[in-house]
């Protein structure tokens, strides 16, 4: 790996370009990014060595794409059509049905590994890199079959080294589970952090009010809705379907309020403190 | 203040009995709880001193009712016809219109200050009570010139001593705001809690996929039901109506995308991330 390209240098091809810096100290980390902003930042940083255009994709050995997926749409068809044949190029987008897709019959489709490493905060920007944000977390690889044994093999030495666990989905089999266990509690947190500002036009009241539970309800609320309008596009039909869901308990737990049914109020949060025990495989 | 009755030995009253021993060192700490072995646990991890009964309340100087909040209701009028003149009674439930109801006209209404410690965390019973939980948090207290001058002042040395910054309500106002900033988020969060679960049947896949994000927006779910369906029912109109809006806002978002009208999502987010600056005020 003596040159790796990171498209996109913020909190997730940061962290990415930090960990690549110590796994393979001898490399050479170039950046590209549409922001001029973030490219010099991130090399002040020390996150890359170099700003670099897809004129130089043709050297990399290694290139990250990280970036928002309907980039990643437009962007990865086009990293193919340059790279040389040796070379391995990861995608790290929250959907992986339309990135999939979209380079299926390109020719240098072995050449590219898709994968989702559950990591990440509610920061963004090349100021949000840290280092060992992957180290305990899961990476999902979706399609691993379509990628040249090498490639699949040098790609997981990286993970390895980024103290990653593998797991392997097909990509709407991916979507479809993310949209519950990730794009749900981004949209629930969003709309929530909506009600209350709404309702509480005295933002200090709302502060000296909230405690450490609404904190941690509507932290994802913070999120990039440039990273996240894309998302919520390609995966809208799943989406969609896992917001139905949502309402439809919500609705059903206000009739029990309204019923005085507060039995049924009891029930539904008992049986959801089961939640307790799946979070502990989280934790 | 000799003698300290703790009513409700769990996550609060153990938190509070626990600061009570560092303020008043040379005081006796006794507990009341309707679970026997909540009060040798207590007793076990130094939290309280002894086990007593409501008979010994007339001897208290001080007495902590840290109960759930339909408990509250029915035990404060008959704590208030036991204690002696000089005695200070404070509650510390998440609901202040109905408590502060069923003892306006009780001829000890005096001896009572009605409380809520924005403090907490989702678990519960005597393993759960922690130091210094209280320490840079608010406290809102409610009806305060109801209480005698003399207990008003004990209650706030009490207080300082905990590290608390008070804010004054009204019990109404504080019932229909903290539905939003503390009902509403557990409300969310269970619901969200369920539709995962519902759908996950594989729990392994659930955590497997999770990362902190899913982790932050569930964690109300682990709460006791048995705090929270008083909480509900108490509170039950404000809460209906937050929950109204809620499911408003989250229409109108599924609204959005089933129009594709994906600039309309970009705004719904952008304009929520203005809740970073009001987190700035909890963290």
């Amino acid at each position: 790996m003596k040159e790796i390209f990171i498209i996109g240098v913020g909190l997730i091809g940061g962290s990415m370009a930090n960990d690549m810096r110590r796994i393979y100290s001898e490399s050479k980390i170039s950046g590209i990014d549409n922001k001029a902003e973030h490219l010099s930042r991130a090399i002040e940083l020390g996150i890359i060595d170099e700003a670099a255009s897809m004129a130089d994709i043709r050297r990399a050995d290694l290139v990250i794409l990280a970036i928002p997926v309907d980039s990643t749409v437009e962007i990865l068809p086009q990293i193919l059509d340059r790279i040389g044949d040796e070379a391995l190029v990861i995608d790290v987008g929250s959907t992986k049905e339309d990135i999939c897709e979209v380079v299926k019959d390109h020719p240098k489709r072995r050449n590219f590994l898709a994968t989702h490493p559950i990591a990440g905060t509610e920061f963004s920007g090349p100021e949000a890199a840290i280092e060992g944000l992957f180290r305990g977390k899961t990476n999902i690889i979706c399609e691993v079959e379509e990628t040249a044994f090498k490639l699949q093999e040098a790609a997981l030495d990286i993970f390895r080294e980024l103290g990653m666990r593998i797991r392997y989905m097909k990509p709407k089999a991916h979507d479809r589970h993310i949209a519950y266990v990730s794009h749900l509690s981004h949209i629930s947190s969003f709309m929530l952090g909506k009600t209350v500002i709404e309702k509480e036009k005295n933002e200090r009241d709302i502060f000296d009010m909230a405690g450490s539970g609404f904190e941690s309800t509507v932290r994802l609320a913070k999120s990039s809705p440039d990273m996240w309008t894309p998302i919520f596009r390609q995966n809208k039909t799943n989406v969609i379907e896992t917001l139905n869901e949502y309402i439809c308990n919500l609705e059903n737990f206000k009739k029990l309020m309204e019923q005085e049914d507060f039995d049924g109020v009891y029930s539904e949060m008992k049986n959801t403190n089961y939640i307790k025990k799946i979070l502990k495989g989280i934790e």
